[in-house]
This record gives structure tokens, sequence and C-alpha cells, in this order.
């Protein structure tokens, strides 16, 4: 490897996850299957949805009561009903509404479609997957089971968002533990002398992106190594900092 | 490498970019300096700031005659009026101006701060770096360039880009050549028989974020390699396709 050189791999032969599954166990025992493991200074990066599964965030659509509001909207969309009302319960605040589109802030406070509930392979036609309850604390909890076998490992849980402006989606960060999510560069100077006019970059949501880059098929891997980063260790990190506060958005 | 692994390295070494400068060539001699190479199936990601450097798109903020608008803007926020002049010049429509900031939709359809000009390092306190004219004919140009010398090699521009709802930044694709910037998973089915929802990736954005993460210093890298992705040659590929239609987007 080059000097400075990153190295992105997915962790294959993952089983399908069900709840309670030990996500740090099963990726650590899956290297180990391919006669490779963990290193310092590695980052692990895990979908949400497989996260969700573990933790058993699947609603059984026919335990769902669709409300008024809910059964109208599904009716003039061809939605259906109890999804919509799944969506509702997972979000704070409705940000945009028009037509079949149903943009949320969700409870946690990200904005994206639907409050990121996922329909599209939840192992049954009747379930949907929600978004971990709280991200943060699942990729904590996952971080703590890494150490437990031996390996200090950062690790971000990721989601794939639609963004304003551009068409096609990306994944992003949603949960974090162990590292900062953002660098910053405030009071730097280039070496003009001059100080950088861009302040933060968000890491996580860069690392989180990248990661897609080699689980982007069919066969979605959902959990990869980024290797070769310098984070920045932060045990008290959570994406809830990268969230801007809504009085300062000027898209909300 | 892993089966399926990605490595993302700097190109180490470049001189301060100056106009007319042949960034294909300063890339190849860069590597050879190191004894290495660029490979089959490597693509390059170059940051606007020194295509438009390389290109002469730096203007002497000495020649700019602000017009009433930007010197009573600039006034009410302490900013210098040449600097809103031009980013008004550089822009088709303002799509928020609150307070200081100014979010614009640039001649190219990019929605971003101050029309993407840079302030921070264009080697002297009175000028500023646009982007370039054309990124996408920027991008084809340099790898043209690359092809002279040998290497068939897919070349991103990219960016560093804010976004609603989430503070700091990330790096984005604002010009492309050979290759599809988009990946679609439309009509594909998951090992569960179910149409994926997430129907396309912006692997493009996903590559310019990946690439930021070793260029992330003081002494900001301008040329980045990520080695290893499979990506869908597209010689007519265009970041313009991936600009949401205008009367389609709900956040502008």
């Amino acid at each position: 490897m080059l000097e400075g050189s990153l190295s992105i791999f997915g962790i294959q032969g993952l089983p399908e996850i069900c709840e309670g599954d030990d996500l740090a166990k099963l990726v650590v025992d899956a290297l180990l299957l391919r006669n490779t493991s963990l290193e310092d200074g590695d980052i692990v990066i895990i979908t949400s949805k497989v996260v969700s599964k573990s933790e058993g965030r699947v609603i059984d659509l026919a335990t769902i009561e669709p409300n008024a509001f809910a059964q109208r909207y599904a009716q003039a969309w061809d939605k259906d009903p109890r999804v919509v009302e799944v969506v509702l319960n997972e979000s704070k605040r409705i940000v945009r509404q028009v037509g079949p589109v149903l943009i949320t802030e969700t409870n946690h406070g990200f904005v994206c479609a639907n409050s990121g509930i996922d329909q599209s392979s939840s192992g049954a036609h009747d379930r949907v997957v929600l978004l971990p309850e709280d991200p943060d604390e699942s990729a904590r909890t996952i971080r703590r089971k890494f150490r437990d076998l031996g390996f200090d490992i950062p690790v971000i849980i990721s989601d794939t968002f639609g963004r304003p402006w551009r068409e096609s989606q990306v994944d992003v960060a949603v949960g974090i533990a162990g590292m900062n999510p953002v660098t910053s560069y405030i009071g730097e100077v280039d070496p003009h002398g001059h100080e950088f006019l861009v302040q933060s970059l968000c890491v996580a949501d860069e690392i989180a992106s990248a990661a897609e880059l080699v689980k982007g098929n069919v066969s979605r891997i959902p959990a990869v190594v980024v290797r070769g980063f310098s984070y920045q260790s932060d045990e008290e990190a959570t994406m809830q900092d990268v969230l801007r506060d809504p009085q300062n958005d000027l898209f909300r």
C-alpha cells in the first residue's frame, strides 16, 4: 500500500441477520473464515438495516391500525396505509408532502424519505424494517462487543438517503461510536497563509459513502472495513452533532 | 488486496498548478517519480480548484466593478462587494439569501454556497478561483490527455459543498468523463425477490467523498486515485444528468 492510502473491503459471507445476533462476533468470525482479521485503525461500517434486524426493529404490518390521515393519503397515491402509519409514527414532523413523496424528520432528527423505513428486504412482504431506535447507541453497543473480542474499532451505521437538488442517492452515517464524525479546519491556514474557507468536513458521511462503493450490488454486503483513515478518537461521538439546528436550516 | 476491495491514494508531489498546465501529464509524472503508475480500472479524481487554475478561471478582484445590489449586500454583512459581484455573475438564480448566507444555482445548475467560488488559496488575497466553466468538458479534456499518454482513465472533478439539514461539508462530483455517474438498480431484485426501493446510487459523488478522505489535511492533495471500483464505461457521461429538474425539486 502506498503511503497515506486507504483500503476498503466488504465482509463476505455474513449470514442473514436475525433478532439477537451479535454483529461484532459475526464480523470477526466471517473475517476469520477468510484467514484475516480486523487491525488497529480499522473502521467498521454496518448498514442500518442489519442493525435494525438484530435489534428486532421489524414491524409486522398486520399489527398496524392506520389512522384516517394515513388511509386518505394512501388511497390518494396508491400506497399501503399501514406503511404510511408506520412512517408517521417514526417521525416528529412532515417536512414535505407533495404527491406521493413524503419527506419527514425522523424521531432522531434525520430528514429523509419515509422516515428511513425499508420495505425492500425484511424477509416477507408484510414486514418493514425501521431505523434503529438510537443508532449512536447501536454503534456504541457494537463497538463494545468488538472491544470484548479484543478489537478497538470505531463503528459507523449507514443508511441510503436521497438529497435535494441532485437525483439518486448516497450512503450517509446515521450512528457513530469511537470517532469524531467531523474533521475541523477552523483556524488552520493553507500553504499561502489563508484561513480555510472549508471549515469542517463530515468524514463520517464520506466514509459511509466510500463503504457503499464496495457493497453496491444486488447481493448487498452489509458490513465494510475502511482501513488506513486517521480518525480522531472520540468516546462521546454522536451523529446528533451533525444535525443542523432546525432554527438555522434554510431548507426545512 | 482482498477480493472486491478498493484502494484510494493521493498523488503526492504535484507542483502548484498554473494556467496552461497539463494535469494529466503532471499526475503521470508525479506517480513515475514514486516508481508507480496508473493501472487499468483506476479512476482519477481532481479537485476543481486546480482544474480551474490550469484553465485560468481565476479572477483578479481589481478588475471587478460591483453593482449597487452587490455593494448594499456586502456592506450589510461585511463582505467584499467585488466577491459578491463575482458570485452573482457565476449564478443564474439566488436560491436563498438569508443574512450573510448566499446559496445560488450556478450557471451550470449546481446549488451551492457562493456559486462555488473559492477565496481560500488562489495565490493572492485579491484573487478568487471560479468553478470550471464546463466541468464535464474539463474532465473530458483531462481524460483525453491521459489517453494520449496511454492510460484509459475515467476522470471526476470534485468540489466541497455544504448540504441542507446537516452541518459540515462533503466532497461531491461536479464534472465527469468516461464513466456513468449513477449505478441503477431499477428493476433488480434482492435475494428475497423484492424489487429494490433504493433505485440508483450516485457513485460519482460517493467516489468524490471517498477521495476527500485521503486529501483531507492542511497540505491538501489535489488529485487522488481510486483503484478497484467496477465502473460502467460511458463516453457520454455528464453530471448534468444528476442535477434534479428544478420543476421536480421540493427544496429549491
